[in-house]
């Protein structure tokens, strides 16, 4: 029997796994993103041989043509260098641009997939990001599961979380439908969102009633996330072929008859939420008014009445109608925000001015930014917490 | 109301979605990997002002130095091409190195972490990495779920792959307990391994028993993989603080016991596995030995007895005995499986021949290749087939 000595382990594993996928490139010395005390983020990329190193990210001015940009230095031992001013607390995406070259921080392994590009993330805490991180708390399962859709013919999957708890209980719970927006997949809340953290969060604080939230996947097309279905494992498109059929609304209520018959959960309109971002609060208006007993809480982010052409027409006829319907059988929030900038600003509005024409109350929080999952996610944590009470 | 129109909505969509994370610099014409009918592979990127571009992969044949490694051409417009030769069914990794710099193709949006190294992967069909590959077949549900482990007094999270159909029956499963290698966490078999397609593929092939699969975390001292737990989000190491203590050993019948009182499973000896890689292989012939009463299927991946300086005295004192005596209580599988060229093969080959000189019987698979991923999916393969018959 041979003592082991870690040392050798090290070396010997290190030979091992350089076989495999592992990166000694990058001395140890490099560390980036580095957070520090004040909130002020350090990036680091060694390219001894680099003319130009630049960081690309959500926490820089965006410009006229994209993304916020800055230019990192180079020190004398090939190692470039940013630092940021002091970030207030969020969770931020950035990539780096070498020579003209897209690449991401070889010394941050966090990432998150958006439709096609990958993100490195970094969060700065002592804020509103405190409730995107996981803390020493009770923490919710969440689980991938696939359900039968007979609208659609397909098996399809969805993430489900169910709350600190739930397997251990007796109790049924209430459940809010969760739906991402163009370009993205059920994996789109739990990641970008941060669906899990927030509930938890808002949970152990007592200010969200426990809940399961389901994310679906709302590309009518589509089994699954990219990569997750026997599709081919292409580049990932933003715009999917179905995306505006009104099949996912059509086929939404395949979703919550599943979920009724395998989850512990009340099945009545008091207890189900449905809300939204962007196509998927577009989703989640049409799907409500095309249901009106089915939900009493309505969450339309960063969206508007959107008429898509050539939708199937069961589903999208007689809006107005439906909305006065919706309106008559009641309901007890039907909640719509928007950021200042958001370049749907004048559709969300045309779209409040004709709820006001027939007198249906809805509660209305705009809010600075645009288009992004940084208003998303405040939007969630604002909105669990007016749920079921 | 609006008409939509499809481009329309595109274009302030792009516009919108470029404030976020999404990518256009790259024509839509790049498309890398492009896997042709011959599975000859073709890499590309668009690298105007590059000097040198090369691709690194577990597919080229490894140099004393490590990875294999390939140059592309440049064409005049520009992007750089590489084609591989015919490549064998397989799960691949890669990544590109740009003028010295590493970097991911930004053209493909499929990637794994390994440990706090991002890699590129796609997958060559028509052989046996059609088993790491989704089908259009009944599938499992994957959760993340975080149990007390009063041992280690801290909240952890596990992976449980439950196969199809076990939520809607009555019946109860047997249990795989899979562990990872040093550098792994509970997100390593499902991700590196394709645990979940690989046991849908068998379970729809009637190879082998429905069956719960554990993929626990082996880190003693961690909550949860890095990013998933409270701890910071600073790049991953290879070695953890508390990784030869013995601890996770002596702690793994807390795991036992969460699964036994909160999934529907078969409480008994006959219907318990444990197998691991590596570290992961160390850890299950420790816990098997020191817990004779428990599994009856053991397996042990591309590794060997490794008696770690300063373990716990209880969980690795008297491993002859205790091996003794687990012989004596019997078992019906202790499989060991180790490629030629693995690292780990000298140590391997001592540990038979110790389990040899006390007529501990054992079933040998020796494999070509080394200490790799690619091997491991192909023992879990062929294992899990054998267990619970």
């Amino acid at each position: 029997m041979k003592i082991l000595n870690l040392v050798f382990f090290l070396m010997v594993f290190h030979f091992g796994f350089s076989q495999e996928n592992l990166n000694f490139d990058q001395p140890k010395e490099v560390v980036s993103p580095e957070i520090h005390g004040d909130n002020t983020v350090t990036f680091r990329l060694l390219a001894p041989t680099a003319k130009q190193v630049r960081i690309e990210s959500d926490f820089l001015p965006a410009s006229s043509s994209g993304k916020g940009s800055a230019e990192f230095k180079k020190g004398a031992d090939g190692i470039w260098v940013y630092t940021s001013a002091s970030l207030p607390s969020e969770l931020y995406s950035y990539n780096f641009v070498v020579d003209g070259l897209r690449m991401l921080d070889p010394n941050n392994a966090f990432l998150i997939r958006d439709v096609s590009t990958i993100v490195n993330i970094f969060l700065i805490g002592n804020g509103k990001a405190e409730m995107y991180q996981t803390k020493n708390i009770p923490h919710g399962t969440v689980s991938r599961r696939w359900y039968d859709s007979p609208t659609l013919k397909l098996n399809r999957r969805l993430t489900v979380y169910t709350p600190p708890g739930y397997e251990a209980s007796n109790e049924t719970y209430p459940t809010l439908y969760l739906l991402h927006g163009a370009g993205g997949d059920e994996e789109a809340w739990i990641a970008l969102g941060r669906t899990a953290q927030i509930l938890d969060n808002l949970i152990s604080q007592k200010k969200a009633k426990p809940m399961l939230v389901v994310m679906t996947n709302g590309n009518a097309s589509q089994s699954a996330a990219p990569g997750e279905s026997s599709a081919p494992m292409i580049k990932p498109v933003f715009l999917q072929p179905d995306m505006f059929s009104g099949n996912t609304e059509k086929a939404y209520p395949d979703v919550v008859a599943f979920i009724e018959s395998n989850y512990r959960v009340k099945k009545d309109k008091a207890n189900r939420a449905i809300a939204g971002l962007s196509m998927g609060g577009m989703h989640s208006l049409v799907i409500s008014a095309n249901n009106p007993d089915m939900f009493d809480y309505v969450g339309v982010f960063s969206s508007a009445q959107l008429q898509p052409k050539d939708a199937i027409a069961e589903v999208y006829a007689n809006f107005d109608q439906k909305i006065k319907n919706q309106k008559a059988k009641g309901f007890k929030l039907y909640w719509i925000a928007i950021g200042k900038d958001d370049f749907l600003f004048r559709q969300s509005n045309e779209f409040r001015a004709k709820l006001d024409s027939i007198g249906f109350k809805y509660t209305y929080k705009e809010t600075l930014g645009g288009h992004s999952w940084s208003n998303w996610r405040d939007y969630l944590v604002e909105f669990a917490p007016m749920l079921f009470k």
